[in-house]
């Protein structure tokens, strides 16, 4: 059987013309397909949070390029005006993810040097919307590589517990952290999944949990500071995590891990319970230049803990709050790091660039 | 100054023969006091959490006592039978905490000698009302003593982390984990600290930050989840949980503690990154008889987990939950515990023991 999800996050919808989307703000309660072929639209969707996700943010990014070509006039210099007034706005949409503006210029360039060689107004909409699917399909290929090279470490009977959402909503395919547990389901082996909250925004209990739910994988749902007590009682073996940025210079700081808020306390807990920490991400998280020095943590508004959900108030008027949205997981805290390419392990600072230098540096996974 | 607080969370109504009670489910939102003269009432109100902390259950349980034999006919026999029919289901109202069971069978226990002794229903329903009193009077004199003994382990500077409410609301007087805080700023101590969320109910930010804050002690709210992140980059110097249940025998699971779910994690992070942990609870919380096999930890229903406080729902249909009110910290992990008769420290299964003979067990807080 192979490893298979029900999910489609986002598509391109030749017949209309028009971007198709999961309304990730209505998850779970309920499944709502959105499609425009507006730019305006399209930037309100990942304003709100309807589009969320650092790779599903570079597919937005890319077939908005691709869409505001193919709205275009058959006219190249209307096209060029177009992705360039738009595509600017779009890029924009939310300043912090990197992946957006990566998408949007990515197919801006394509269709620049499309124009530049010669291409009628119809060969360069074609290029564009082609080159936007490649981008989905090399990232959906890349959670396939992750879960091949990682359900190995997942055997029958294992307790695996998840932080936020890096699924199939916010990567694709068979999203990340959950790609070894898709193919491990398909391959027959049989675990379950406890899904932490992931305060303030409960990506964890909303997103892992439905999806893997819906893809037919046991998952249970705990609040987050049962952890500890769930690690232990219910017998866990491994934490599953992604990322938002991997250290993998050749400095001691290599393998350190920014992800969801939460992360680095599974992981200590982890730790002092002889229990494993994975995480799963493609090597474009992979900051091979920088330091912890070099990285800030982002600092999310108040109101988003003194609520819940932007519902009932559950911190009292005058008491302060903190909000940091990432946490930063030392390197010896991290089992092992599994990517499309491969899974490496400590050190770090030896294994990462080896990896990224394709120099065969891919571990036997039962070394880990 | 003399460390005070004006929050009363239970007293008895002379005059109308009633409980009167701050409902703890409304805070920080309503402050309101509700009253009953009826054990369903009461039963009701503390299993949807109204009245709560294992102290104030004790008290509870022993008004409540007192109040079922102050209702009855003027006619012993009428008294006996209504405490034991309606004391035995008041005492399984919530099964973990021994204190509510305690309270309740203390009263019955005085019902019964006074009885025996001869005396008349009223002297009866007299004797039982205030020795219901003077439960809360040890119970707000301990507090005191616990802040004595505590305060010294807060020095200036100091960052604290709390979990769920082992405040003045849970344990009267200046709470539990709550009374070395309330002393040391009434010796003018400066620091500051971070209350934990605490779910599914919120407890840490609703209560905890509400009555520290009313009481002008510098707190912030924070999510579970940034337990680890914050404990290391503000540089926390000490948890302080209270206790609902400690194991206090000769074996070496002395020392145990069972706290609100979140406690273990906290100490396990703690422990990892050299941070200490104090439980802060009165010798009544201790259990000198059992081992970790006798204690059955309470699972709540699963709708608490499934909504955020009732309201939002975060749970995916189909999905299940776990929902433990409590965990169980093994000794190792708990650096201290500070009781009215003086702090303990390991090994407990001799020290416990020794502080509860009252031989002179008291250490040095020094030595801590």
């Amino acid at each position: 059987m192979n490893p298979e999800t029900k999910i489609i996050p986002i598509r391109w919808n030749d017949g209309r013309g028009e971007i198709v989307w999961l309304d990730n703000a209505q998850i779970p309660w309920k499944e709502v397909y959105n499609s425009t072929k507006d730019p305006a639209r399209l930037i309100k969707a990942i304003q709100t949070l309807e589009i969320r996700g650092a790779p599903i943010l570079g597919e937005a990014g890319a077939y908005g390029i691709a869409m505001i070509a193919n709205n275009s006039k058959n006219s190249n210099e209307d096209i060029l005006k177009n992705i360039t007034v738009h595509g600017n706005v779009l890029s924009e949409a939310r300043p912090t993810a990197v992946n957006l503006g990566w998408g949007v210029r990515h197919i801006q360039d394509i269709i620049k040097t499309e124009i530049k060689n010669g291409a009628t107004p119809f060969e360069v909409k074609q290029a564009a919307i082609c080159a936007a699917k490649k981008i989905q399909e090399d990232n959906i290929r890349a959670t396939h590589k992750i879960g091949e090279h990682g359900w190995q470490l997942i055997h029958d009977g294992d307790v695996l517990m998840t932080v936020c959402n890096a699924g199939t909503l916010a990567c694709d395919g068979l999203g990340t952290s959950t790609a070894p547990m898709r193919v491990a389901a398909a391959r027959g082996v049989r675990f379950r999944v406890l899904a932490t909250y992931t305060a303030p925004l409960y990506q964890g209990a909303r997103l892992t949990a439905w999806e893997l739910h819906k893809d037919g994988i046991p998952v249970q749902a705990i609040t987050d500071n049962m952890a500890g007590h769930l690690m232990r009682e219910e017998k866990v073996t491994a934490v599953w995590a992604g990322a938002d940025r991997i250290l993998g210079s050749r400095t001691r700081d290599s393998g350190t891990v920014y992800n969801k808020i939460g992360t680095f306390g599974l992981a200590l807990m982890a730790h002092e319970l002889g229990v494993k920490t994975y995480v799963a991400a493609p090597t474009s998280t992979i900051d091979p230049a920088s330091t912890i020095r070099d990285v800030r943590i982002e600092q999310r508004k108040p109101e988003e803990v003194e609520t819940l959900l932007g519902g009932t108030t559950v911190v009292p008027r005058g008491v302060g709050v903190i909000n940091p949205a990432f946490d930063r997981t030392p390197p010896e805290y991290v089992s092992a790091i599994i990517t499309e390419l491969g899974a490496v392990k400590a050190p770090y600072n030896v294994s990462i660039p080896k990896l990224l230098s394709l120099e065969g540096s891919m571990v036997r996974l039962s070394e880990i």
